[in-house]
């Protein structure tokens, strides 16, 4: 009996194509993706010719990706979904620190630092003292030798990466080891905020939908501890541009941290800068887990 | 005040950012395509490792591009995409005959030729001979002067540009033009059902599905006449395999024909063929209206 395709059986017909599949999973997101896809087309009834400006705009996007560049997951980023499936993600992480969007900058190896060390190698901006702790969530205990994955970018917004010879390699960067309290320190500058890549058809998207292309300014961290989920999150500058209008949706209002003016002759001599300086004190918790399926950002770039 | 990134409010927070879009039908089609995937995200809570894998297909799929080669019109077709817009967008055409998918082989100019010449340029096979007219939906009148754009595999699945130096240039490709009473004919032998490509991701999509990657023989129209409709659709040869499965879903019954058996020396005699041969008799309607946006396939190939 020959199948006849209507509008109303075609998401239907498309599911039951995918009835043989072995794996069961791969069919529970087929069929997802197949009926809301659907719905979708049927509820917008696109013309033939804004069909293929959609299927132009993903291959653009597919053909603008390099090994540098991922401009699938800053469409992802752009529209919400990386951060929704972050947030799925760590669900049940009850009393955690949140997460947030990995990004595309953690692509060389933070270089090992000692503690209070200065990740600013350029030197030219009012110094950031960064203290904290790293604790647990079932008993707040501390969480001696816990390790900090620390990068951010530079107070006109850029990361090193971006900016080879410009800045020195592994500015804004370090990897740091909590002392036997948990606890942490370093120095930096404060970030800027700074726009997601533009030259794309994502930066052509946020064009034509006048939006902007800004994520305010933030610092990038990876904790980790034996026995503990690895988190991936920010802590936002509080009072930066863009905080309430994050490109990416990666904004959780947790994580906006105070970057305190301080004018303290003795504290800026005990952690070796200049007064005034700036200091934010922050405590990160992990809940117990088994490691992550895989170290983050050890598959190429993510972005932004 | 900040913004805060929650599951349930994320939807409306990205639609929001499109608020300020200038192009309506933009908007309507970001607000639409956002809500569903958001829908289909939080119903499939994918884990971060099944994002990566989604990321990377749709990566591949847009590196597979090419001139010659559209993949995300392929993905488009094996998700039943197409179909749907290509359905949608003949609503209304009340009588005419319906539509189908024009594929990606129409990506070179058919030759003009006489009525009742031969596309098949290698005659090794049983003759075929199409017949039909052309009328309009209004009254049934038929149509002088319209023109057939005709084109097919040949009798192992093979379109001439898949088989350059193989099969001649033009091979199973004619532009005709009906006679003052709508009438057309011409010679051509029954095309084969064939395999969609299947060396990319769609193909490892259908491989891990277990779907089969075969559409039923079918010979590929586009009739135009002044003041009418054009219609991209196929006439499937009744009683092929994958009749009722075609891997991108384009069989609709009132297309499927019966290509028959005729033994008749004197109608063989008359259409020039050898005897016996098989016959195809249709008939086509189109709806009156202004000319398509475009002249469809003039932007490159389509799949499949």
């Amino acid at each position: 009996m020959a199948t006849d395709f209507t509008e109303e059986g075609a998401a239907d017909a498309v599911i039951e194509s995918f009835a043989g599949t072995p794996d069961e999973r791969l069919r529970t997101i087929l069929d997802s993706l197949v009926r809301h896809l659907h719905a979708a087309v049927r509820e917008v009834e696109p013309s033939i010719g804004e069909w293929e400006r959609a299927i132009d705009f993903l291959t653009a996007t597919g053909q603008k990706c390099t090994d540098v560049r991922q401009e699938f997951i800053l469409l992802s980023d752009v529209l919400g979904i990386s951060m929704l499936v972050e947030t799925i993600n760590e669900r049940g992480a009850a009393g955690a620190t949140q997460s947030t969007v990995l990004g595309p900058f953690h692509m060389t190896r933070s270089p090992e630092r000692e503690l209070g060390a200065n990740i600013d190698l350029v030197g030219e901006s009012q110094p950031c003292v960064v203290i904290g702790r790293v604790v647990g969530t079932t008993d707040g205990d501390p969480l001696p030798g816990a390790t900090l994955d620390v990068w951010q970018a530079n107070d006109h917004g850029a990361y090193d990466v971006q900016e080879p010879g410009k800045q020195p390699d592994g500015n804004g960067r370090g990897l740091f080891t909590a002392d036997g309290q948990g606890r942490f320190w370093f120095r930096t500058i404060v970030p800027s905020y700074y726009p997601i890549p533009t030259d794309g058809p994502v930066g052509e998207l946020l064009a034509a939908t006048r939006r902007h292309p800004y994520r305010p300014a933030h610092i990038h961290f990876i904790v980790s501890a034996d026995g503990y989920t690895p988190l991936t999150t920010h802590i936002f500058v509080a009072g930066t541009e863009y905080i309430d209008s994050d490109a990416v949706f990666a904004v959780k209002k947790s994580l906006i941290t105070e970057f305190k003016e301080v004018d303290d002759p003795d504290l800026a001599a005990q952690y070796q800068v200049s007064n005034p300086f700036r200091l934010a004190d922050i405590q990160i918790a992990l809940s117990p887990g088994a490691q992550a399926e895989l170290a983050r950002g050890d598959n190429g770039p993510r972005t932004p």
